[in-house]
């Protein structure tokens, strides 16, 4: 007898190489898992169910994934765009007033934005990411995390300057720094790496080849291979990158990366915006991984990450949503959108990267591109029992056309934009449903955000660097 | 005494230079007109009111203007995209299976589409606007309606055949044929213009420069300017106007337009996307005013309107959904996010088209370029109390930031949906709130759209022309 039958449903499975569309489907849960997805009557017919959930004719897909984020910088969202050096004149000014203590409850703020819109799967890349799994637990849904290490530190830029370091220039690292990252990487690792039933998987992070030494990227390798993890890091996201790369190897980020045996397939690399066609043939030729944040590098630098191309190659690509201050939210359904869009207009033809493969993206290969394809990201026996619920009755899904032509997965990635979200199932329980989260007091935790809020704006304001962004500015202009 | 006032509210009122923010304000409410707008203690000082609705801090704003629509297509959303010539391999062969009696309840579901997601004033460019007007007015929003006249008989197709005409070229005219089109949009303004205290207005539309004879179109300016009312016309969309122009007139669309003084203050000029530089200046210098369809555009040619540069040479834009077949849907928040990053992408300039400039093309901007700027578009003394709450509480418009910064317009641009609209107002009245319509059952309205969807399906599928559009083969090929 299976535990839970989902029935009476269209399906998108996202099994084989499409979209895996049934017209009249059902989906048979035993404890988290799938055990049986296919057309109504077969699956009926095997077998009697404890729980029944009447579809009512809706979509059935697997949750979304979201393959890269930065949930506790949501307290800054909105803050940080429309500057010419984004890092510098807007977001490194406003995080750094983030304290730990209060991350927690930004990553809740974050993860129930995903959740409401549809992604089951984060890859939440944070800190301080053992207290922010906690609100990844409290929520229910799954995570691949991971904390950032890196060999600068920041508290040393008086020293720097005295020892004659530029501002601007790439900061001197700091081995010992960068070894108690990775310590800290393998203790959380230890921890928490396959917990509930590998709802949480934990990967490794240096965040990027220009903030590490050779050393110790290689040695996150080591460390990565010997757990069978991957190792996630920011790949040519800006010219500052490339250029630090040059000065201290003679060869920018990918060739160098290449050069170490860092490109790899069990690398994630994020966003390699600033490449060359050359430089993107030599990843996906190296089976890396692409994590693609279209709307986050759309705003910060006005620039169309190479996505088409890469998949074309036969690299497989995920989507994320970065951050808050600078996207500005965590919605896998405005990066399907921008993400067919943008490579249309960069293209100069509207035929390039099709509805049904931006779908893919944001489901079974950003399953594969944080390595959890195992479990999640298509609707198929075996696998954990991930899924949502969307809306076909009322706009923007309906009318629901299905012969002689299907309007479906063109109306998810072009129409959607997660409102439609009706329930959203992982491993097998509901966390969310009626615009309602199962197991957290939404009401709850947005009156502890605006009190947050409150406290943050103090500080910011008490910060006269704040004071000169160009954001704030505009504020007193008083045009926004 | 006010008949209604609404207070503690966070005002965004969009007069002035800017976005007009109020951080705690209110708006008294007299009849169907706006009497007062400020700070709530000076509002609530004036005088008292019969009623009270208190925002509970949330955000209140113009309601949305969309200034270009093609309503009754929704029945088609979703069947168009992807193609390389969208009007004859998707658009053209799917909406002739529009029947006219069927088209007011198409339209009714496109226009429940953008009164959730804000807009309260609506271009809509179809036909049959006389049947199609009953949904505008059961709805209660605002409107700006046009027929589009034309003097391609597309009837006589087997004559023209008969008499050399080869498909692909310019179809011939038929005066009296686009005659008839203008008498009916005589009709149409006899009998709507000023319905319901100015709530519908109508406007002349001559569909596009290559359908039309040099005389109709100067006839369709002298009606308009007899009446002090604007002419609609698509300009430069596609380069079959353009060549078609060139063949007939030595002239491309926008130089063949301003040599029969049509580029004018009282024209508004939809797309213009496939111009030159020199064009664009040209049609700013004559202050056309443009109707601009990012996400349309998009979606059907690959192509990013020239949005930002017609608003840098003084231009007035406003935005508009187009269709639901090439877009997908009515929803001005997604057309916001979109002008503002497809600007920085074509740009490769984080900078430009910033987003409290595009907030103002999707209100006040858009009130201008449909000519109803003295009644809507932004919260004044003396305009129409046509507003939309939003809801600040959580995301992805909160954390609310105040001081130093505020993240208000960003996030309104790039975060916000459409799902946050809580309630919407036109002339006073309220017409959407907590996701109901105040004057339409959406049940039966849906109902009554998944049955016509049904026969729309039976009758595409038993069009062979159909059955092999591209999107059907691909329905075919199991893919999506």
């Amino acid at each position: 007898m299976y535990d839970l039958l989902i029935t009476n449903a269209t399906l998108l499975t996202m099994a084989g190489d499409g979209a895996g569309y049934i017209e009249d489907g059902a989906v048979a849960v035993e404890g988290s898992k799938i055990v049986a997805v296919g057309p109504r009557e077969e699956v009926e017919g095997n077998d009697r169910a404890r729980q029944t959930i009447d579809a009512g004719g809706n979509l059935i897909m697997p949750g979304l994934v979201d393959v890269h984020m930065h949930s506790a910088s949501v307290i800054a969202r909105g803050l940080a765009q429309e500057v010419a050096t984004w890092m510098g004149s807007a977001y490194g000014p406003l995080v750094r007033h983030i304290r730990d203590e209060d991350a927690p409850l930004y990553t809740m703020v974050a993860l129930m934005e995903g959740i409401a819109n549809g992604t089951t799967t984060f890859g939440d890349y944070d800190a301080p990411m053992n207290e922010l799994l906690a609100s990844h637990v409290a929520l229910g849904n799954r995570a691949v995390v991971c904390q950032g290490t890196t060999e600068i530190n920041w508290a040393d830029r008086e020293q720097w300057i005295e020892q004659g370091w530029r501002p601007g220039t790439a900061p001197p690292l700091n081995r010992a720094y960068g070894e108690a990252g990775l310590a800290a990487e393998i203790a959380l690792y230890d921890r928490w790496h396959g917990y509930d039933n590998d709802r949480i998987r934990v990967i490794f992070a240096p965040v990027a080849a220009d903030m590490t030494s050779e050393e110790l990227l290689l040695e996150f390798q080591r460390v990565a291979r010997a757990r069978n993890s991957s190792i996630h890091l920011h790949v040519a996201q800006d010219p500052r990158e490339n250029n630090a790369m040059v000065e201290r190897s003679g060869l920018r980020a990918i060739p160098y990366l290449d050069s170490i045996g860092l490109l790899a397939p069990d690398t994630i690399a994020v966003h390699m915006c600033m490449t060359t066609d050359d430089e993107i043939e030599l990843a996906a030729s190296r089976n890396v991984r692409m994590a693609c944040c279209t709307n986050s590098i759309g705003i910060i630098d006005g620039v169309v990450p190479p996505a088409r191309r890469f998949r074309e190659l036969g690299g497989v690509v995920g989507l994320g949503s970065d951050q808050a201050p600078g996207n500005n939210s965590h919605n896998i359904f405005a990066e399907m959108r921008a993400t067919a869009m943008f490579a249309k207009i960069k293209a100069d033809d509207p035929t390039v990267l099709p509805a049904w493969q931006v779908l893919r993206m944001a489901t079974i290969d950003g399953a594969r591109v944080l390595g959890v394809d195992d479990l999640t990201g298509s609707l198929e026996a075996g696998k954990e029992a991930d899924l949502i619920m969307i809306d076909l009755q009322g706009p923007p899904m309906a009318p629901v056309i299905r012969h002689p032509a299907r309007n479906l997965v063109a109306n998810l990635v072009y129409a959607q934009t997660g409102s439609g979200v009706l329930m959203s199932m992982v491993a097998g329980k509901v966390i969310y449903e009626d615009r309602r989260f199962t197991n957290v007091d939404k009401t709850a935790v947005l009156h502890q955000l605006a009190a947050a809020a409150g406290e943050f704006e103090a500080a910011i304001s008490a910060d006269p660097v704040v004071a000169d962004l160009p954001i704030a500015q505009l504020t007193r202009s008083g045009l926004i």
